[in-house]
């Protein structure tokens, strides 16, 4: 079977073994007689499934059982809507760190609500860092600090966790969730839409201390109140089963792999590999990110001309390389290296930038 | 591969050739060389299974282009807050049918909201069958009338179209969307959870008038205005593709088998066949809905007592036959026979209650 080396930002490549095991089973999970997409969310063995994706979750995360995972749909663009829903007031309102197009649209979604402030914003940098700690301008009052962790499309990520003093701080991880080892304790409330680093596009995993997600305000509706979802297990109604099944997976994967240290020390040298053929090149590669924000889960770069990048993109696909056209709003490439990447397919974009550079 | 008899009332049996064909092309979609868990959801190999599962449902439905479908994530009880928070207000409420137990949940989102009032309700009949057209009260300032049309706790189902007047008719149809033809024009908006009759948990399908859809209330958030996925083809953010693709498969299927009028006959035959041996028990089995209102897609029905009802679903079991057991604020037994269940599989069960009575 050929397979080619996937670089898109999300959806994106999962680990092989993941998928074959559910290709495996897929007629017959747990020999139920049944799909695991047939399978009742009320069953014992759908339950055990759930529940141990998320008990696998805290483990990687070394969180203890003052934390909850809840599983949401909906995706990021929700929990946007749904943070300020359950937490900000006008009182106290919800402060926001603008690092990319993610955090602008979180901050915008509480905009609409009336309870949204800029506590910083590198928009007049094009993005091509995250603020540092002492340009961060947090309101006491505030509900929450909200940061995006790792910004996709602009290749930058925080290199630090914001000292928020008593401000709970929240963050979108969607694309650098699981991928090395933080203080999560320093923490209230996390999510992450799983298609990046965590399995296939249709939920979310949310983890949150559970004394912020225990009482939602009283008019909100049902299936926007985090707890709802904190109360019923994340099964009030029937939950998006196939993509907790794959969750499920890959934290077996990455725990079966060695944990959180093993994927930093992994994502470490797929980023080195590729930032090196960057800085290497005179000047033919140009990353977007300044040095001191670079992501290790997505590597942004121009070429000298946008026809040069075209012919990149068309000659990558020849090279068995897929996905790796940047966003329109950054240009250029992006090589999008999340834990599932494997270092041979940075090796080969990284023998392929070479080539081409010297073609 | 032992495959039981799936008579699970959602997540439920899905037809074998589709969850084979999803089996064997998992690992390359496409000749990609990629899942399609791992596809861009911006690609075109995506794009055209996603529009096409659009069309082929408004052409199953017989619906024209003033119909859209949409994909929306978080399950009927998230539309259950959606609609009214699109459509009702104080001066013009949402009207409910109270039917069951989905379209009471539907009611309450928007009692939260303080815009829903009661246009009848059956639940002084223990939900035993669905309001007849004259006992139903419209405010003919209501913004909708909503049903839902097949109440799958209690196995009722409406074998009328509501006359509403002026008054734009919006139906759950989770539970018996795509089982049969009706004048679907008569509806302004229908939506279903794909979890029952047409795949696999994980994705709502809206089908609404465009002209309903392409306004919503300026301070609603971004992920709950349909205007957004009416606008951006239901991408405005990530899709929950696998659902959607699964979707996609059902529908062809459905097209495949000979369309509504087919899926309505063997649906027909199907449940002809349990209450038939409901009928002919002597009252050893009885049924819980009236006749008049008696679902084509969840057969619920009662034994003598309690115990030869936990004996019914251990040896059913032994049978073949899983998924039996009713939901408790019915009690007793519930087959659910959605188009995906064989004739095979219900003269199984049959054969099987025939068998049990005699014992």
């Amino acid at each position: 079977m050929k397979r080619v080396y996937n670089f898109n930002p999300g959806p994106a490549t999962l680990p092989l073994e993941v998928l074959q095991e559910a290709q495996a089973e897929f007629l017959n999970f747990n020999n139920s007689g049944m799909s695991i997409v047939e399978i009742s969310h009320r069953s014992k063995p759908y339950e055990k499934i759930h529940n141990q994706a998320k008990a696998d979750i805290l483990e990687l995360m070394g969180l203890g059982d003052d934390y909850e995972v809840l599983f949401i749909q909906g995706g990021a663009s929700l929990q946007f809507a749904m943070i300020p829903l359950n937490f900000a007031t006008k009182e106290n309102p919800g402060s926001y760190v603008l690092s990319g197009t993610f955090s602008s649209n979180a901050y915008k979604e509480a905009a609409i609500l009336d309870v949204a402030e800029i506590a910083a914003s590198t928009k007049n940098d094009n993005f091509r860092r995250v603020p540092n700690q002492d340009e961060l301008k947090i309101n006491p009052n505030a509900a929450y600090l909200h940061v995006c962790f790792n910004n996709t499309i602009y290749g930058t990520e925080f290199h630090y966790i914001p000292e928020t003093g008593n401000v709970p701080l929240f963050a979108d991880m969607s694309s650098d969730m699981l991928s090395r080892p933080l203080d999560f304790n320093k923490f209230s409330l996390i999510y992450a839409g799983v298609q990046k680093n965590l399995g296939a596009a249709g939920v979310v995993i949310v983890v949150a201390k559970k004394t912020f997600i225990e009482k939602s305000p009283d008019i909100l509706p049902t299936m926007l109140r985090y707890d709802t979802f904190y109360k019923k297990n994340s099964l009030y109604n029937t939950s998006p089963a196939f993509a907790i099944y794959i969750v499920g997976k890959v934290a077996a994967w990455i725990k079966n792999s060695g944990g959180l240290e093993e994927m930093a020390r992994r994502n470490s040298i797929k980023a080195k590999i590729l930032y090196d053929v960057i800085d290497n090149s005179n000047g033919f590669y140009r990353g977007h990110a300044d040095k001191s924000s670079r992501s290790f889960m997505n590597v942004t770069f121009r070429l000298p001309n946008e026809e040069l990048e075209k012919k990149f993109v068309a000659e990558a696909l020849n090279n068995n390389i897929s996905g790796i056209k940047g966003h329109r709003s950054v240009g250029g490439m992006r090589a999008s290296i999340y834990n599932a990447m494997t270092i041979e397919g940075v090796e080969a974009l990284a023998d392929f930038m070479v080539k081409f550079r010297n073609a």
